[in-house]
């Protein structure tokens, strides 16, 4: 292994905010020598960065659930890496660690860095480096913790997830089979929805992108396959996408149905940054339901009971996972960051930075 | 008193169905001769009339908490009367009674329809007849359980509630003062926001309505209203109105807060009858918050606690009720509705039908 001091570091710096989808005067992509870990430090390898829609809105200006991405600064991301340098007596060289790396291909710690880095081992017995991004990480405890406490499952509701394919919509689907929901999926194309129910077991998966029927709406297929897959109405709705797709769920909702707000894919870029709301939201009022929004850092405490839970599915077959990992390092990070927003990932989007 | 063979019964009926703010050829109006009760049922004379924003929507055709009122039938409404005949063993001529007898002057109950008639003795003891419409009546229930079983208020937290000044709107305020919230209010003019700062406890209420200073946008004067009268946020924010201002308290909301969702004036007559769904609903993502709709009546097995507790309260002065009373009998419905829409009304819209 090299030594650190002569390795370069690829970065991928936010160069200015977008209005509507991230082009590529938005980043910047600069280099820097890797420097040794200070005393208490460590520098880890980037291996494999986890590509989220959350991506985008940390790019706008503004309040959200966490500051957004400072212009020139390198952009924020979650990743797993290995240590390859260590003045930490907690870290070896060779130990695979997940936390946030950002957009670069090299991760120098400060210990002053540390508590705020979600910097953790991770055991790759229990999962491959990108199930570790996927099931075991984050969108996986999102789905996880979003469902099982936000969702609150009962044996024999049907849920619904949209972004079935998705890392978060994987998940959520598989642990509501587990947990004895029928689940409906809503995914963009037939080989996502053949997927979601060959593979993971879903009982029906709608096609957003299916083609209207001559006279028909755009939405109406997704509408006619709400009441065709949830005869009996829907008790979840796991909501990624927003837009049309939350409209037409709503309309299918069950009394005291409750609706989680994980995301709204379809309206991160738009221009002017103008959302459109739920129109018939006042099927919340009609049916007693709820919405309620959820951010997967609130549980950070209970990742490990989950990583263990989701672990033991992974091993005994009941979850299965799927990554679409792209090749090509930091500098394909910009092009394939817009497969996300154009549906064409299929599984949890996995940018590969180096071989292990 | 006439006995009832000599009576007529003057009706309001919906003849079509709005596009848009009810018009005069919506309503049609009918008399019929007044029958003897049947055996086991008895004939209310209506006293007064409930006029609820809701009522739009049951104008509507199509599924909601309640069936649509089909054309040709009696507009729906609530109301309060005095029993003038009864072939029934628990009522006796001269009682007050509540219930559901729909736009007309009399009120005949056949035993058969007794179970879904709503019907309950009022005691004038604890309340005047239109505070038993307001305060004692649905839109007191309406505030108290949608406060306390949706918006689960803390001692401490901030209240916000929108048609301040209206029925729901008063009763949410005061019940919030005396849970020991800090309570800001949304009303329209400066007449009814004075009263609900001076005569109702509230700690602020933000005119909407007040004219936007020079190079201002429509709603900018809410939206510092709400920062400078909710300086900590928004814990609770109880929704009457939708729109706009549902818009601009999503702004404001704290971690956790809860949104209930009583009603939407703002869109019930939008015509085409497309709802403008709240387009900040994202910051219930951000702010782990909740939106959740109620309908009244799932309490109805707990409205005489309900009750005892309010005629408490307005015993010992600490709740207090305004009714806006309009004379002119059941003609002046179709006008006198119109009042909420425009928010012309200051306090609970009531129609006198009959002295007592």
């Amino acid at each position: 292994m090299s030594t650190p001091a002569t390795l370069v570091n690829h970065q991928v710096r936010l160069a200015s905010r977008p209005n509507g989808l991230p082009a590529d005067d938005n980043w910047q992509f600069t280099e820097e020598s890797v420097a040794e870990p200070v005393e208490g430090g460590l520098l880890v390898k980037v291996l494999a960065l986890s590509l989220d829609p959350a991506m985008r809105g940390w790019m706008n200006e503004g309040k959200s659930y966490i500051p957004p991405v400072g212009l020139g600064e390198v952009m924020r991301a979650g990743g797993v890496g290995v240590v390859i340098a260590s003045k930490h007596p907690g870290y070896k060289v060779g130990d695979k660690v997940t936390g946030g790396p950002g957009v670069q291909e090299y991760w120098n710690i400060a210990p002053n860095q540390l508590k705020h880095s979600g910097l953790a081992r991770i055991d790759t017995r229990l999962g491959t480096i990108s199930q570790w991004l996927n099931v075991l990480g984050m969108p996986g405890m999102t789905g996880y913790f979003g469902l099982t406490e936000v969702g609150q499952p009962k044996a024999g509701e049907t849920l619904l997830v949209s972004g079935a394919a998705g890392a978060v919509g994987q998940t959520v689907g598989q642990l509501a089979k587990i947990k004895g929901l029928r689940t409906v999926g809503i995914a963009g194309g037939p080989a996502k929805c053949e997927w979601a129910v060959k593979e993971l077991g879903f009982d029906a998966c709608i096609d957003y992108k299916a083609p209207a029927p001559a006279g028909a709406q755009r939405w109406d297929a997704v509408r006619e396959g709400l009441k065709q897959y949830c005869p009996d109405g829907v008790d979840i709705y796991f909501d990624n996408v927003g837009g049309d797709i939350l409209d037409a769920a709503l309309t299918r909702i069950n009394r005291k149905a409750r609706i989680v707000i994980c995301g709204a894919i379809s309206q991160y870029n738009n221009v002017g940054g103008a959302m459109v709301g739920p129109k018939n939201y006042l099927s919340l009022l009609v049916n007693r339901a709820r919405m309620e929004g959820m951010v997967v850092f609130d549980y950070a405490d209970r990742y490990p009971q989950a990583i263990a839970e989701m672990a033991g599915y992974l091993k005994d077959g009941r979850m299965k996972s799927r990554e679409d990992v792209v090749e090509g390092g930091v500098r394909a990070f910009p092009a394939t960051l817009l497969k996300l927003f154009k549906g064409e990932n299929f599984g949890k989007l996995v940018l590969e930075v180096a071989k292990e």
